[in-house]
């Protein structure tokens, strides 16, 4: 019997009319689509793992997946039939071979997140499927100062979707950055660990600070109450991207 | 009666699932769907002109429309109500009331242009709707030499795909310049005129150098011929968006 090798796929993704990440049985989903075309070209079934379960709408620019297979073909090679195969919404950037203990999910270290917000006038038609069309003012200057808040290890029960699924509601955010671009904002967070729709609770609740709903200092005090019901609303899905899953010696 | 003013409205359009500005009787077009609209809010048929009959496919982040009314609603209304009345692929970004006789395309004294082209090694699937897709190589310098032979006031006859339709091919390019950024590369050209498929034609004739096939010196051949059948191939129409449209005292 050949020899199992492990190879490590990052993916790019348009995930507006995808089905999130996780594979369902009656609707396309990226891990479901992967995994089907993955079976096609190496000849059988095969389980391929996500370092984040994406939700419905989200996008990636660097998703990462590993998977075993027996057959001999090159990781390239692997990259190349899956860019054939795959809807041109999921393209395969890169592919390599890893130490057979590699699991996109368990190995991955931290992970970087962006929410974009469009906050022109009228919505740019060319960032509809990607950003939160925000209508009313925003200062960023208070959202930067509450976004300051979440930095460090903290307990983030307040802006989780889903808490007591039998994990830790800490999370150590590495990084926290809010840049401004013409109309357009974007939330940058970097953390060992994200919980369930957590920056999209966040995004939410910047958005309350932004138009002045809230203080900036409010932030500290959502977190520190652990309650989910005092956060802002949920950010819509469509603004959201995964940028980057973080490994030990990662390129 | 009540005195006709003219309006002049400027729109974004994302064209992927449109059929481009002009109005077909079974096909959403950009013309027939701004028509329709405005016919429902100023409670009359209303004539729309375009400045650029753009193709099916093709995007715009500054057409200019210019319409008669004798309804009060003031512009900015106008572009509210159309806002919440068009697909969001359609955004009207501004509205403002011009002298009486203000044509959107006979008043026209230019307009600029955008060919987006994505040279990564894996077409990124957020451009797909936006950019073509080259995966050879391509060298900009000869493409931008190439490019620089097309400025001034020539016959454009080789890059036109319906010549002879009582106009004349000769069309001036006051600029014509090749960016480059990461892995795009964008073609804009301002000229006082284009003829059908131009910029299409010659981004899909800018490619061929790019790639070596030809030299960059062939530009000034080809357009010297004045022969549709040597120029390069047509380039797709998703790559196309009309940028800017100039009128006298444009803002």
């Amino acid at each position: 019997m050949a020899t199992a090798r492990t190879l490590r796929i990052t993916l790019a993704y348009d995930g507006t009319e995808l089905h999130g990440w996780q594979i369902q049985p009656s609707a396309p989903t990226i891990q479901g689509l992967v995994a089907g075309v993955c079976a096609r070209i190496l000849g059988a079934p095969t389980k391929v793992v996500g370092a984040s379960r994406t939700d419905a709408g989200v996008h990636a620019l660097g998703q990462v997946a590993s998977l075993r297979t027996t057959s001999t073909i090159s990781p390239g090679g692997l990259a190349r039939a899956l860019n054939a195969l795959l809807p041109p919404a999921i393209r395969v950037r890169d592919a390599v071979e890893v130490a057979p203990g590699f699991d996109a999910r368990r190995s991955a270290l931290g992970k970087r997140y962006a929410y974009l917000i469009d906050r022109s006038a009228t919505p740019d038609p060319f960032l509809r499927r990607f950003a939160w069309h925000v209508s009313f003012p925003l200062v960023p200057g208070a959202m930067r100062q509450a976004l300051a808040l979440t930095r460090g290890k903290r307990d983030f029960s307040a802006l989780c979707a889903a808490p007591g699924r039998g994990r830790s509601p800490v999370c150590t955010v590495r990084s926290a950055r809010l840049v401004t671009r013409k109309s357009r904002l974007v939330v940058l967070i970097s953390a060992d660990s994200f919980l369930h729709h957590m920056v999209r609770n966040l995004a939410g609740s910047l958005v309350e600070v932004g138009r002045g709903a809230r203080p900036p200092e409010w932030m500290a005090e959502l977190l520190e109450g652990r309650d989910r019901a005092r956060a802002g609303p949920t950010a819509p899905a469509h603004g959201l991207a995964l940028v980057r899953v973080l490994y030990p010696r990662s390129p």
